[in-house]
């Protein structure tokens, strides 16, 4: 495929969230069988990177206590590069066991958030890095180690989060032998202006291992800052049909981006990501059903594609 | 004010036109009372540019048969530019004799949407462009015209429209005497890659005489575009509150771009719009009350403004 717009990636990779981001903060349990159903469709939808759960106890989060079972059900997905969320060394450990493809360590930038989300300092948080990595190396296993840098645009506890402490953070998590890092803006307070500059700079210092954009709706910006930071370079993405998600530290927030809206986004621009818009509309039908009594977002459900949209968006 | 992020313009124009086009494409009729007490709200937010309504016959839009009332009301406002859409010779005399600052000529570049919506093509318009030119000029008028090139990234009806298609009208219109030129994506199909690629070509023909960019949020781009075409120069875009309106050939259209919304990206950016944003969200909810039946839109008013953000909005 031609690269249509020589300040745009050619291709970009839509990284489900939803049954982890999405699913932890809202009040439904969802059933394994229908969590099962969601991975069989994303996956046939075109979807090659999904955070299947979140290695904590379950008494903490009931909604994600299938997470073992998940990963190792996801695996059985042909070319499916599986995640999961762990918040420490003792999630890592089951991780590991599980043979996930990436385990991502989310720290939060905000010292206040940090505290009040993980109960430790953001230090504390890139100490726990070193010490996966070595329980990572000790088993000889392959699975990546991912460093998450949230609140990276402010904090609803703390407002500021300066651009140096986020970027510092970064490089500490490498240093401390994270293979891939990536940033969040965990509470909507991004804009494509701050997004080029932050991600600008985080490019510099991490080149090929900075990873993914996490990006959240919550004032409407969310494709806006996705369509920054693609001029930038960046080329993978998080998302959750029908936009579920968010934190419960961020009041009114609308959730995350949206999969099938920055599908949209992406095709309509000619950015290959291998998925079937039509598909992950009728997942988020599914979702929806199934999470009938939650707040859902996204736009593109209502309006349906263009008539000038490429038919054949799949790979 | 110094501008912060030297790729954008250090300020921008938010143009209101809720009152035309937000109001001419809901089953709500406003009397003219709260259409005034809307006036004086959006000048006291800081807005200086502000569509009124439109000339056209009260038979077919009696929503905005107290057009000529509400120009002469808005001109009281001290220091408001006072646009309304006129769609033929009949409705510039109108224009004309109320002294309105500007005059907005819709042109449909699709052909197809233009027969169904102005029952003439393109260039019919264009001719009636110049008509109104020299009626102007005969009445030594003052009175600005804008040609307004819609659809100009696809329609509904015909599918594709040919960007240079929409650059020949635009260039007709300019011809024909139009002080100005817009572009308007009526239908929702634009994208930040097509703006970029439309708007710098539309820029280099039109120069200073490019006026404005009309985005809708149909499949969620909207801010993304505005953001796309702050970065190639262009600062100044309409916008509604609470994003009504929309086009009655667009089916499922979600609406203009919200004014609140876009008042909250270009300030976040640091980019100079003079408009208080607390005084418009106290506006949206007024307006949102009057309007208790329709879809509203926008997701500032539900999320708020973050803890970082600049307190004095106002220029």
């Amino acid at each position: 495929m031609t690269r249509r717009h020589p300040h745009l990636p050619a291709h970009a990779v839509i990284r489900e969230v939803g049954l982890r981001d999405g699913l932890q903060s809202i009040a439904t349990i969802l059933p394994t069988g229908q969590k099962r159903e969601w991975l069989r469709a994303a996956h046939a939808a075109g979807q090659r990177e999904i955070e299947v759960g979140s290695f904590v106890p379950a008494r903490l989060l009931p909604q994600l206590a299938d997470t073992a079972e998940l990963v190792a059900f996801a695996k059985t997905l042909p070319g499916l590069f599986v995640s999961v969320l762990v918040p420490n060394l003792r999630g890592a450990e089951n991780a590991i066991a599980a043979e996930a493809d990436l385990m991502i360590v989310p720290l939060s930038a905000s010292h206040a958030h940090s505290l009040a989300n993980l109960r430790k300092t953001p230090d504390e948080v890139v100490a726990e890095v070193a010490r996966i990595r070595a329980a990572r190396d000790a088993a000889g296993s392959r699975t990546l180690i991912e460093g998450g840098v949230g609140t990276a645009f402010g904090c609803t506890l703390q407002g500021e989060v300066r651009k140096s402490e986020v970027l510092r953070l970064m490089q500490a998590m490498l240093d401390a032998g994270a293979d891939r890092v990536s940033l969040a803006d965990t509470v909507g307070y991004a804009d494509p202006a701050k997004v080029r500059e932050l991600f600008e700079e985080a490019l510099k210092i991490a080149g090929e291992r900075f990873w993914c954009g996490h990006f959240h709706d919550t004032r409407g910006l969310g494709l806006a800052n996705v369509y920054s930071a693609l001029e930038v370079g960046v080329n993978r993405f998080d998302a959750c049909p029908a936009g579920i998600g968010g934190c419960p530290h961020a009041p009114g927030a609308s959730g995350n981006v949206a999969t099938e809206d920055l599908a949209y986004l992406l095709g309509s621009m000619g950015i290959e990501t291998g998925v079937d818009i039509g598909r992950l509309l009728a997942l988020r039908e599914r979702v929806a059903g199934w999470l009938a009594s939650e707040k859902l977002h996204g736009s593109l459900w209502q309006a349906h594609l263009p008539k000038t949209f490429p038919q054949a968006v799949a790979a």
